[in-house]
């Protein structure tokens, strides 16, 4: 399946008072992995690919996180994700970050593709995942 | 069980180009509130009780959500918090949140009392939790 | 001129290792209150005078802050914003955040009033502020 | 004098509905790139200096920036910092922001060096710049 491996740095403004990153910081670095997942499977930057598909986005429906370890301002980290499933509108990502080869956090998310709802431009709804992505995300590659 | 239950306004800045919330700031709220929920059993603020017990912090080693529905800048959404279990140095908290009384999140969290290891102070370890508060997890009240 | 006055509680996931707020932060509460400032002005939420008006926002163009004395998770701090001046296009707003009764940050920004760029709606550019807003920018009131 | 420079990526949580980067985030990187030059200039970690000098940190007492051009997620930003001044206890940094060699920002920063105030360890208080930083920051290098 496709997957994405980054370096990310933690730093001094991620971290709270007990000196150890603050647990929320890691869905940032995990939603920005999702994307360079999804701009990797179709070739194309997120601003693009919101454009060439006409949608809203892929926001996340559901995830769960373990947090194994600290991490402190100035580790370098390392995220491995991969897609690990996928429906007609949605698909699973899972991500491993390690610090020096230790599993430190582990998570999980269901995301939705979703569009402008046609019948109220207000709201969002679930659409198809492009026939693209589905093919990219069967036989992996990236 | 201990409660909490408190009103936070989604901001402009809590949300992303499609105009609904970021979805990890949502655990920047749940963390707040559990934060109030012991100072409530406590008595206390934390920066008073993170002395009074002399440790460092409960981060969360476990968490899972699900988000059921958008919210967006302007909303103003009620989070309902309990603590559902408890165990020698840890305990479960849920939140619930919602929007004119309809569910948008439900998210549950795990949290550890953890201080510096008397082995290495650079490194934190559990501890148990302080007899005053279990006896508040126990009781209840507020 | 016209002025908004709140209270925000400084909260453990907006310090940083030393125990203080992350000064970043300071900005997202400053952004807010100058939401406010303009729902009263106009008296209705953003996401309502965005679409009455048919613009993108008002993003900051300049900004700058004294930071004086640390605050610290539990402070409760009172925000006095104020709009000191404002052009065809633009105003200023002027933040004062104190502890109790203690000025701790003073800041003051410049915004523009954007809308999409009828030439190239991937852009914005500048548009006259509305003169509903001229009105109570000049004439005070709230 | 000492200068760094990185490149960022500006990421879709990074953003606000307008669609373009919500400007608190800007500080987010800024302190981090003066935690870079810093750790340049004395050959080690934010975690290990702030050790070997046994301070508390080197917050912001005071910062101005100009946002000039907006940015969009998926934008790969550089970002140029100098030490322009120092003075016994305080240091200053510029911050340039170029996309594609534009110039998008500009800021200026002064930091002060802070431990813990001996009379009172719950208060935090100026004191000399180390000799070592003092040095790199005259000579440059880095």
């Amino acid at each position: 399946m496709l997957a994405n491996t980054r370096t990310v740095r933690i730093e001094w403004g991620d971290c709270d008072p007990a000196g150890i990153i603050f647990y929320a910081r890691y869905f940032w670095f995990f939603d920005a992995s999702t994307t360079m997942l999804v701009e990797r499977a179709l070739g194309m930057k997120k601003i693009d690919y919101l454009k060439a598909f006409n949608f809203t986005g892929h926001p996340v429906v559901e995830t769960r996180a373990r947090f194994l370890l600290p991490t402190r301002f100035g580790d370098e980290v390392v995220i491995d994700s991969t897609v690990t499933a996928h429906g007609r509108s949605s698909f699973k990502v899972e991500h491993r970050l390690t610090l020096a080869g230790t599993l430190v956090v582990e998570s999980s998310e269901t995301r939705v593709w979703v569009g402008r709802d046609p019948g109220d431009p207000g709201k969002i709804r679930s659409q198809p995942l492009p026939a693209e992505l589905v093919t990219r995300l069967t036989h992996g590659g990236g």
